[in-house]
């Protein structure tokens, strides 16, 4: 999973009072640090409602106006934000965090500039408007929203809605690997593939994994790490993946490379995994977990490994707890949370499990977003074919926005290491990740 | 901060009913896991009590005894332990976890054998019969009991307690870098002066300081980081420290050392800490800081770097919340607290820090308790000349426990590495820390 972040959200959720239509008309002045930019007339009213827009955004560098009319912005913007009418501006404003995105998506907002530099300027600005300590409304809001639940069968529909929606859409972007997580860059110039490839061996060593011996993957994506595993690492990997597409893609990508007597790819949920095992990993599935259940997958990973051996866990995560961006949870990633260190720990704690290695990816996964939008943005006629106009905005914003999340700091990626907490058969240092 | 933990934590409170003198006698049979190994007679309710009390320990492979007396063991003990009578052993058995370590010390109880393999024992077999998951007994212990308060006043008072008794004492065993905090062993057989300037190395080179920058430092120690700071980074260091000794002897060897004008050793508290600087540390201060003052370190930390700049903090910690072990929060470590993950967290999540880079060296620092205790063992005539043997014994225990603390598993050792969350300063990769 990767996922497009609190962009907007900091927006009030209900306009300010008197500036519906028909009531009375705002204060003639622009707020200090708002230049109005309208060409001709415009609506006094108009011009107030997008300097509120924009002082509430935190002022960030970017022009606002409504087509044709009211024009507002901070000095020297980077971007320009369409609103098709005034209408629009209004329907947005009543819950901003939501509607942006899919006032974006059916084209009724335009930004001309660049997309991620217009979003990582709304980050930044969001931060300092939102201050620096918990507030209060950050965390009413978190306690407010109610993703889509993770049952199993809830965690079916969520998979299912954004995994299921044709390998041949990811095969456009992904690059050869397939791995829709994020990449490890040895060098900031290294390519994605390469990259990826360069993950999978990260992660791989961390494990420090010996052949014969056997490994559990909780979430396995099209299933090249367990191939990865298999070929390079003489290891046995069983793993589970609820996404019916993944699963038959894996298969017969496996049974093609003559891996099949090593792998099993089972479509089931993580919480049915059963059996022993050297090793456990889990990339990029804790995301639709769900922090209810994170004892439960604590206790998988201990009645897995009863003991003994070493586990991964790969996660987007947080600095601190707060919901998923409402745009993302409803139309991208349903179910979808990144957690905080501190709710990560409720994996672990519960079962003496002790953390051995935390590295923390977020300018890498930036990185991986580049090259995704990149690719993307390469093949947005075939995206159009496949789907609609629609569908292709609503993923460059979601790729936009996760690359600006990353680069701003807004989400983080987390690898944890761990072993149970009896075990010596702990790494005595990490120099031998960087071995040549 | 090192501390014995857990050992004989998990022993009843009060004897069991029926053992007091003069109450009608236990049943006559051993469990059947205890061998009879009394030789001749034997008191039958001494036996029993000391069967319980073996048994409530899990059951480790060593034998107990009241001298002259009944004497119960499990298969192939490993160690001997006598209690100097049966008075003594129903004292003890009234509150283990804190009168095991006090008859320990006054010499009413005698452990033949060597007394880290003893106390590893008797920890492995506490985890088994702790069971493996979060127990409602734990909780409950965790929350009745009350450390010493880390106010102002009250750690000065817990700080004056561990670390003024004696720079003459601390030089004996801490070897020539006064570091007493966990050393890191780029390979096991490193020695102990090696092993901490390395410790040092690895520190500089997680913060990536680079010349003319400024450090300040939380809880310095005699001061010997701060100096290879200055010495070998080029960099300016304010350092932080309440123990009135060690400021003492910091000043005058870094006067000694012509570092003077690149050093400031201040006597007063973390709390007070003023100023801007490029990087925050503090190694082995958290253990006596408090879990309540934990978000209050963390804005000292905010207000430190201004949004810019990295902080490594370095402590002992659990694998989940625990208070300290009775015994050692008593006698050697009052007011000392090892935090787990959630815990920690406290300190970096209101303030939107991001965590960076997390270390577990457990084994690094048993091994160098190890060499402390080996340094202690051939210095105790002049101990014994500056303290009694009671203090000998008691500093005996406290060593070894928490040998046997760090080698189990029962206390971990996090470095954790962590940035201001708006801050793109930070490393790509952590190749650099193991580039030759």
């Amino acid at each position: 999973m990767n996922a497009c972040e609190q962009s907007l959200a900091n927006t009030p959720k209900r306009p300010p009072e008197g500036t519906v239509p028909g009531v009375a008309p705002p204060p003639p002045e622009l707020p200090p640090d708002v230049l109005d930019r309208t060409a001709g007339e415009g609506s006094r009213a108009d011009r107030w409602l997008l300097a509120r827009l924009l002082s509430s955004l935190g002022s960030p560098p970017i022009e606002l106006g409504i087509r044709g009319g009211a024009r507002v912005a901070a000095e020297t913007p980077i971007a320009r934000v369409t609103f098709e009418s005034r209408s629009t501006l209004l329907w947005i404003l009543a819950d901003t965090p939501l509607r942006f995105g899919d006032a974006y998506s059916d084209g009724r907002v335009t930004v001309e500039g660049d997309l991620v530099t217009f979003l990582e300027a709304v980050y930044r600005a969001g931060r300092r408007a939102g201050g620096e300590r918990d507030s209060l409304a950050r965390r009413a809001a978190h306690a407010l929203q109610r993703p889509h639940v993770n049952t199993l069968s809830g965690s079916r529909d969520n998979i299912h809605h954004h995994y299921d929606i044709g390998n041949a859409f990811y095969e456009l972007w992904l690059g050869s690997t397939m791995a829709y997580t994020c990449a490890y860059y040895p060098e900031p110039t290294a390519t994605l593939d390469a990259a990826q490839v360069a993950k999978m061996d990260h992660v791989c060593r961390k494990l420090r994994l010996k052949p014969g011996e056997s490994v559990v993957e909780a979430g396995c994506g099209w299933g090249m790490l367990a191939m990865h595993m298999a070929r390079h690492y003489g290891v046995r990997v069983r793993a589970f993946n609820i996404s019916h597409e993944q699963i038959l893609w894996a298969r017969e990508r496996a049974a093609r490379e003559g891996l099949a007597d090593r792998l099993e790819y089972v479509e089931d949920d993580y919480r049915n995994i059963s059996g022993h095992y050297d090793a456990f990993v889990s990339v990029g599935m804790l995301e639709h977990v769900g922090v209810k259940n994170y004892a439960m997958l604590g206790g998988v990973v201990q009645r897995c490994l009863g003991g003994r051996g070493r586990g991964l866990i790969h996660s987007i995560g947080r600095n601190r707890p707060a919901p998923l961006q409402p745009w993302i949870e409803k139309r991208i990633f349903p179910g979808g949370y990144p957690p905080a260190p501190s709710e990560m720990a409720r994996i672990f704690e519960p079962w003496d499990l002790s953390v051995l290695d935390v590295e923390n990816l977020r300018l890498h996964y930036a990185q991986t977003l580049r090259h995704w939008l990149g690719l993307f943005e390469g093949a947005t006629e075939r995206v159009r074919a496949m789907f609609d106009d629609k569908f292709v905005r609503m993923w460059r914003l979601y790729l936009a926005g996760s690359v600006a999340a990353f680069s701003t700091g807004t989400l983080q990626l987390f690898q944890v290491v761990f072993a149970p907490g009896e075990s010596n058969d702990i790494p005595w240092t990490r120099a031998h990740l960087y071995a040549r």
